[in-house]
């Protein structure tokens, strides 16, 4: 629903700023693969960015070199929003990993254009930098992002490995690249799929 | 759940940051009285809390002076963390709100005092800092805070307006603060609250 018009002022940033933040609403309503941590429900994709952007900044000191947080926390904030258009793909589903680049390059015209010019141009381009991995802000906050469902499905004995069927060497294998980020975060999800092959909710 | 012992390394920091972040997981179960735009559902605190910050970075160039925005947006990240353990309190529901505020600095202890020491501080601080609403930072996290649930209510049609019988003063008297965040996004409210009650969905 946009806003009645008249309703705004003429200023047209702010009016679109104001709908972009509508908009946006509908993250809440886009749902992971991934369950909460006490098992009792899938996790949506705003919750999660909150959660992603809170844990950068508390991970902050175990980056692997400087990094502004801020940006990764601005990063982590947006860096899902394309799914309000593309929906969300599970990392384990390669199939679907290789047709949704393009969807996602699409979905982002569609949800960055929303924006103001300079603004929409700006978000856009952090999310490109999320995505390519280049940064050490997006080498970061990438570690964040893939180190946040192996922690739930760890808590919650495998919520989404359990659904999909995952070994612990696809695990291994999509949760890499955390160690660009973070040395001691990806010591400590060697250590967590180990324990989770052990105990029964990862199989081998 | 706690990590097992001997799980992690031996880093005590690291390790309760690593739990903090399991903890905080629960403010995805923290139910508030307001619902989402397309009225499907209430919104919790954790998906609120993401609106919150990105809401405040988007709108950043309408605050009435010159803001820290990384300042605000980790505000706005951090603001209801005490809820996991005092629970939300409906805004118009002033005799909890009176009591709430002994329960919500006991919270605070609880909540912020499981971060190593420093960390812990530092963000008990910032939440302080967003309550006693004085300097510019915490002025316009408020309004940013006050204004969505009021856009919410604009989209679907007074979620919890209806729910708890609101009046169009009392929406007033409670959004009021969100002028001395940012007079143009008062502008708004006052034009929504006067849309809302002409259109018949929320009462004088």
């Amino acid at each position: 629903m946009n806003i009645p018009d008249g309703l705004l002022t003429n200023d047209s940033s702010f009016q679109k700023t104001i709908e972009f933040i509508g908009y946006i609403d509908k993250l809440k309503s886009v749902i992971r693969q991934n369950g909460l941590h006490d098992d009792s429900r899938a996790e949506n994709t705003a919750e999660h960015s909150w959660h992603a952007a809170l844990s950068a900044l508390l991970l902050s000191p175990y980056a692997n070199f400087p990094v502004n947080i801020d940006k990764v926390s601005q990063m982590l904030l947006i860096h899902d929003l394309i799914e309000i258009e593309a929906g969300d793909t599970f990392v384990y589903n390669e199939e679907a990993l290789a047709l949704q680049e393009q969807a996602e390059q699409k979905a982002a015209q569609v949800v960055f254009g929303q924006l103001p010019d300079s603004r929409g141009e700006e978000l856009k381009a952090l999310w490109e930098e999320f995505e390519t991995r280049q940064t050490p802000e997006a080498k970061f906050a990438k570690a964040i992002d893939r180190f946040l469902p192996l922690y739930s499905n760890f808590h919650n004995k495998g919520y989404s490995w359990r659904i999909h069927n995952v070994s612990q060497n696809q695990v291994r294998h999509i949760c890499q690249i955390i160690e660009d980020g973070s040395v001691i975060l990806w010591d400590l999800t060697e250590k967590m799929i180990d324990d989770a092959v052990e105990q029964g909710f990862l199989k081998l």
